[in-house]
């Protein structure tokens, strides 16, 4: 893989390019770069910049939170490159770290935008219902001793389902209305794990780990399955008062 | 729980338990206690002194090395402790770090040892055959690109089987012999998981690790299955050059 010549920097800002990434989300400070602290953003960057020879903006689909995991996050960037995809893609993983990888590359024409370009996000959320920890299973599920109960979690889970104003279970960008809509909010079990996969056309920050929290309220028992309803119509984000742990959270897929 | 006196300990140094742990080792320097780094006995030993309030000796039934994980390790020791056993359980868990947890305990009569009392031991060897990385489980399997030829190499392993001198394939500590009987040697497929469980009545310093190593290079076609047997007649520990990475093994089970 030789380096591109200086000129080419000058000549064109490099083709767009879409890029599918995972991360385990326990090292780092979420999604979005900061001033201070490891950041995917930030490893994808420094990762194309050493590639390209000249600073390079990500652009991601989702802004994950502190610990929020991602097998199927979408980015995009520019960069100059004369030589194959399957180069480009090697290059880019030969300089991530363990801890992310991408999964699939392509160039992209137009305009795309992984964020505003999005129909839809599909999350998953891990439960590990069972009374003793587990070593290998502790980054990536949120350990729960209680049994719960998952049919009272899944009909409440249907109060979810369509457009709603989410306000109480989250907080919208800056200018941005919270009115989302929902097209799946399913609980499966799969041994001692119960997991929750909700689709929607964007969140709100915080939205799924609320819902979570709030969902495993009324499968411990705390609340009848209608609390979801009595939260959702009183739209204030002080009426959800729980919140599940980040490391549970799974940004799976991006639709377009 | 109240505290035990402190005649307590003057007058008894403490019934034996028998636990049952598990230990992600990624972030430990092996299971046996060094003058410096951490160490699974290290963090046993420390849970136990604090709950013992003296210091508390733990012996395990193997001595894995730094980054090998366990599922099924077995250890004892003596505690002074009034309570139940299910209070002792519950006060060690809470005591021990997130990457260790004990998964079962009994109190043991007799002169329980955990390693010479052991009739024999299962480890497990978890290849991840594909191309890409996986983040996910990257701390647990180790990745390989190239396709294997599991065939060949399940029929490598029936070598293995039976009383050997297996001095091409680990050290033995001092003062022993270098024969071992392997009761179990093989291979499975689980998605893109390929998985090697071995059994022997005890294992030399590195064995598995050097087995596995030599049937990966069967696997990748650079040698015929019988290689096994010319390595195994060598009895000479540099016949086998390969060794497979730490983090794919784990001890799985010890049978007494």
């Amino acid at each position: 893989m030789s380096q591109p010549d200086v000129s080419d920097f000058l000549r064109q800002p490099g083709e767009q390019y879409k890029a599918t990434i995972a991360y385990d989300g326990t090292d780092f400070l979420g999604f979005q770069i900061q001033a201070r602290g490891r950041t995917v953003q930030g490893v994808l960057e420094a990762a194309l910049q050493k590639i390209a020879k000249q600073p390079v903006r990500v652009i991601g689909a989702g802004r994950t939170d502190t610990g929020v995991h991602a097998s199927g996050q979408v980015v995009s960037f520019r960069v100059p490159w004369r030589h194959g995809l399957d180069d480009l893609h090697k290059a880019i993983n030969a300089n991530l770290p363990p801890d992310v990888v991408s999964l699939e590359i392509s160039a992209i024409a137009g305009n795309f935008h992984p964020r505003f370009d999005a129909r839809s996000r599909q999350y998953r959320y891990t439960i590990l219902n069972q009374p003793v920890r587990d070593v290998f299973k502790r980054r990536y599920t949120m350990q729960v001793s209680q049994v719960l109960e998952v049919e009272r979690m899944q009909r409440a889970s249907l109060y979810l389902l369509g457009s709603h104003d989410f306000a109480s279970f989250g907080q919208a960008p800056q200018g941005d209305n919270t009115i989302r809509t929902v097209t799946e909010a399913a609980w499966s079990v799969k041994g001692p794990e119960i997991i929750f996969e909700i689709t929607a056309n964007a969140f709100l920050y915080k939205m799924v780990r609320t819902i979570v929290g709030v969902l495993l309220e009324v499968g411990m028992g705390k609340f009848d399955d209608s609390e979801v309803k009595r939260i959702l119509l009183a739209k204030d984000r002080a009426s959800a008062r729980a919140m599940a742990a980040p490391h549970g959270l799974c940004l799976v897929k991006v639709n377009y």
